[in-house]
């Protein structure tokens, strides 16, 4: 069973929104188990249950927010060096187009690689001119399909990797699967 | 009177129309001077002349097109250093939205900023849901109204910035002149 | 007079002593106010006092300690957009070279650009193979020769910006005023 | 077999001494074949062949040279979203500390991500003050025992991931091995 822990932080509940489409892109690919953990309930146990993070939180002044921050600076220091290994991605909703949201979610990436963490983007267009190639990302609540699908292929690809790299079901590459990849037109 | 430098490189002809946005936003500022250059037809006395840098490209692969990078890494050793202080900024468009024009316009601020620029991004919201913190983004062309307003109050900015630290009008700074701001919502 | 506030959070006094040293380097360009100030004892007096910020942190996970970040992000809303076209530059020190110190200076670059300061790094060399291009950055406490001159720069060019740009003191550019700026070699 | 392809442009010479140790690195891990390839050799066969990209090129004004870019940005279109999975992870070498390889290297990996590559960094210390959290680095070539050993350290855990995510070797994860991780002290 590949395991998926989505980790967030939300304020306004918009992140929290993406965070449960996230999670149910994960759930779609099979034999994946999944978890969906604010930071004022995830612990170090999460961390150490799951193959892989999904992190998001929203733009706060182009990158996390300082309580997502926090949560990461207060583990415990025998917790880094653990987690290598483990598959990461970001997500994350600002104020508005051309409001950081990318620059937040390459923070939440080098975060995740500082643990160990081999991190990842998603090729896929989710539609005409939305993609996620740093991870998904939104002005406000996921609203539209395309920002409803783009936190789903989020989640769906974390679940594939975790399918292929830990429990060896090449059969679940998503280049395998061959469904729809999209494009940019 | 201030000078702005708007450089590009385009193949398709998105950029260009970006540039030629921003230009015109910097047009309005009473006092200005514009060029608008293509890599192809720029030099470095375009560089000497001007008083900041408006620089665009596409964004390719997450970050800036290898002829804009040849174009800055092939300028004679001369050159650097005889740029501080100018001031610089950047814009990009690509295929779609998460599809990295923030962390292409970061790259063009990164180079102009060893290249000893001060850089800037812009805290207004040009519509709702739309603005230009690290330099206007959008995908594929200027189309929509917000797009257009994003590159035209880029380059308005660009050369209030240069009225106010070069010329020393503080007259025309952003904050004394008191049009709206906006806010994301 | 030029103001310049240095503004850091420290935990080991690493960041601290690196301020002190930006704080020296700005105090040796005539005409100009520092004031250095931890976050404990900083308000938004200090933000609206000064023309520039020099801000540093340590480098945690690559980014800054999550105490800054929440400094910004706690600040009244009135505060943002009310400090477009301050100066703004960084430092940062991490566990040791290769650990994340320019991706932290990058960060806190991000959310001072997303205030609308404008963000600078400084080309010079301030001995073989040691330079700040993106902030003044090191691997533990200043301690080298190099280390301690490249916070005394970063605080020289901040307060020099200062001058050229609010003060109209043309005659204190780097440029005009031709020190030695060194080389890779 | 694991097959790791390590990918370079060099003018100097000092990228490819990197890209040597890097190559190394990977051949100590049982069970790897390492091409080395300069982008003057390397072609889009190199590509399907291997199983992890081992990026690297000088840190040229804060970002990869031109020409490593225009390789990138050259490959035919069906070469994208044909890596999807593939490992990924950089090096690079400035004229200084302070100089950009993070953020160059960083560059590099927005550029693998862009192309569906999951990506890492390397959490051990390999000497004092020494680290590799986001590529290898240094300043000028590989000279002191911590960079020669950052630059192995690299290839070595490519090769592990491969191993692990790849073939399913779980015995060659690096927590399993139990080799010294080391600390910034």
């Amino acid at each position: 069973m590949g395991k998926v822990l989505v980790l967030f932080h939300s304020n306004t509940g918009n992140t929290r929104k993406m965070g449960e489409q996230v999670a149910a892109g994960a759930a779609e690919v099979p034999g994946t188990e999944v978890r969906v953990r604010s930071i004022d309930d995830a612990n170090r146990e999460d961390l150490a249950w799951c193959d892989g993070v999904a992190l998001g939180g929203a733009t706060n002044l182009g990158s996390m927010p300082w309580q997502l921050k926090k949560w990461w600076d207060s583990l415990p220091d025998e917790v880094w060096q653990s987690l290598d290994g483990k598959l990461g991605c970001a997500f994350s909703s600002s104020g508005g187009w051309g409001g950081g949201t990318e620059l937040a979610c390459l923070e939440m990436l080098i975060v995740l690689m500082n643990h160990g963490l081999v991190v990842f983007g998603v090729t896929d267009y989710v539609g005409k001119k939305h993609t996620l190639h740093y991870g998904a990302v939104q002005a406000g609540e996921p609203r539209t399909e395309n920002e409803i699908a783009s936190c789903r292929r989020l989640g769906q690809r974390m679940a594939e990797w975790i399918a292929v790299f830990v429990d060896g079901r090449k059969d679940l590459h998503p280049i395998a699967r061959g469904y729809p990849r999209g494009s940019q037109h």
